[in-house]
């Protein structure tokens, strides 16, 4: 064992691999957004609290501080192309879900839209914002909670079935023991 | 496709699987603490900051609120079973670590020490710690990182030299396409 230092502003390289999510919001003309995330995980189980970390001038921040509501989408493996391409900035107020070809459903609690390809959907009210270094914190309950029934198995999340796909960085991401890589 | 309700206390079985992490810390009398977490994530990049979870009663929060600073060690599959020991409660004070099997190494920059198997490090300094629902949620910059050389590869974690252990929920994880369960 040789251990060498490695750069701390590359930490989250480290932290790795983490599940992807796409992130669905509304502003105040109703027009969606979608980007996908994975700076996002639980804090909280009751009251069920996630935490989201989003640069302050991303579309997904301005739409929550505006509306207060946000949906974390899951993203299959099948949807992994679909998810890259709302990652592509369109000039504000642009459905990235309609240029992903991803369908909109419309949610339970909250304005912004649930995906239908993502298997699982967490609805959410904003509690809190802060800026926590060059991002913005954002800590939203969860008010509503839909999944395709048989993706969970014994009560944990069955990854045969969702095959999550999980960020390393970059356009680099893992499905269970395969590499794969967006263009 | 059906959509069903999934109760939102347990939206953390959703947002998985997740890196799972070993985090060291000292009290006041430099006594060491070891314990498990998942839900751990990078929040900024520069200035590099995580974002962790905790019980505000664990033993962890009581040494970072002591002591300002903690390690972030990382779960590679082969030390699953040394992992699990250090969740057991221990008398305060009592070193996980050696019950476990794990070897301290002294850290750079922080009293905490680092575990020698885990393959990578984060040294970090606490900024702000603030209850959030039923857990407190640490944020850390981290100060000095060191990794085993070989783990990274084009600036990306190489899962197949860690084989990260990735967190479920409960007793079960995931190391790749396998299921893995503690006893």
């Amino acid at each position: 064992m040789n251990l060498i230092d490695w750069p701390v502003e590359k930490a989250n390289r480290i932290l790795a691999p983490r599940p992807t999510v796409i992130i669905t919001t509304v502003n105040k003309q109703d027009e969606i957004n979608a980007a996908p995330f994975s700076f996002v995980m639980p804090v909280s189980i009751d009251p069920p609290i996630i935490a989201l970390a989003s640069a302050p001038t991303h579309h997904t921040t301005k739409n929550i501080e505006e509306t207060k509501e946000f949906v974390i989408n899951l993203t299959p493996a099948k949807i992994m192309d679909e998810m890259w391409i709302t990652s592509k900035k369109l000039p504000y107020g642009e459905n990235e879900l309609e240029k992903a070809g991803l369908t909109s459903l419309s949610s339970v609690k909250v304005s912004a839209p649930r995906i239908k390809e993502s298997m699982a959907h967490l609805e959410c009210d904003l509690l809190r914002m802060q800026e926590v270094g060059d991002h913005s914190l954002i800590l939203g309950e969860v008010v509503h909670s839909t999944i395709e029934e048989n993706i969970m198995k014994d009560e944990l999340l069955d990854v045969s079935q969702v095959k999550p796909l999980m960020h390393l960085g970059g356009k680099s991401f893992v499905v269970g023991d395969h590499l794969r890589k967006v263009e």
